[in-house]
């Protein structure tokens, strides 16, 4: 017989009941699992964003084998998931990245972690961030048993900081990266 | 015929060169990835670090179980592993877990992200950690085809933060927290 631990009662990603329905400002707001026909949509939505475009996320024609490599491996692996929020005419609004983490340190805690929050520019502060987020907190952590959310979020972008605080989470750490020199990550 | 995208031609966690050998400073370290047998040990070491105790690691017998499901859950993942670094005598002196996170954003990168570092208290500051966190950057970084190297520390450990800053990383995020009432995480 099997004792079942505390925190690790919950589902995996590929359990949560999507799509969700929410009240979006013009209409309902569906969200649901990316597929790779969202990918060009996915890319305009990456570059629609300033801090992404300073990254290099533009969009261009040539890295579109890259995001689609990328996004068939999310959708392929059992502990990531991509979601896409859809507004009534079927436009893409809003995306974010879900990873189950399974960990060790506060007593065997699953952690799901949250990437690549994104909302359309002409869309923000209409209340989809929230839908999403909220969902995220209470309807996908608690069915995968996970006791703690987590996300980072670069320090330019202030007006997410007091998103998230208005939403409950702590900015209690320090987020750091390491960023690989190119020749190192081609093996090179 | 598939065209392989830039950054995405690393491989999984599990084609890690493992052991790893370090010169540590009393003999030679070797990094390798933890198993069952592990647990003790490594419930141990969570609970040697007063931030984890606070959090509830302190080594509880009750809590076994989750720890032991937990591990499991870690080494049965693909996307996530449990390395642990022992010294000459077999004694485990540091860990830490590895996620491999495909992602849509910075161009489709991979991210690697390192959670859960620790080194046993008496054998800090002698170079361990040093050498666990320069391998994920030259070794596991590169060979998994990963851009990027991520990790949150808490905001209270400062000489952390300058460990980090000393091997190249920029505290450039704010990491979030948010907690899951227990009743939610149940499921009541």
């Amino acid at each position: 017989m099997r004792v079942v631990a505390r925190w690790n009662t919950g589902g995996m990603l590929r359990d949560l009941d999507l799509p969700a329905i929410f009240d979006g400002p013009s209409g309902q707001i569906t969200l649901r699992r990316a597929t790779s026909d969202d990918l060009d949509r996915l890319m305009a939505l990456l570059a629609d964003d300033a801090v992404s475009a300073s990254r290099g996320d533009v969009a261009a024609p040539d890295d579109r084998l890259a995001y689609l490599d990328a996004l068939e491996q999310i959708i392929g692996d059992a502990s990531n998931d991509l979601l896409v929020a859809t507004d009534p005419a079927g436009r893409l609004v809003g995306t974010f990245q879900l990873t189950r983490i399974p960990g060790m340190a506060r007593r065997g805690a699953t952690r799901l972690q949250v990437e690549a929050v994104r909302v359309r520019s002409e869309s923000r502060s209409s209340g989809i961030g929230t839908a999403m987020m909220t969902w995220v907190r209470d309807v996908a952590a608690p069915a995968l048993g996970s006791p703690l959310v987590q996300l980072t979020s670069d320090a330019a972008r202030a007006d997410a900081h007091r998103f998230y605080e208005r939403l409950g989470f702590h900015g209690s750490h320090v987020g750091f990266k390491y960023r690989v020199p190119d020749e190192a990550s081609r093996g090179e």
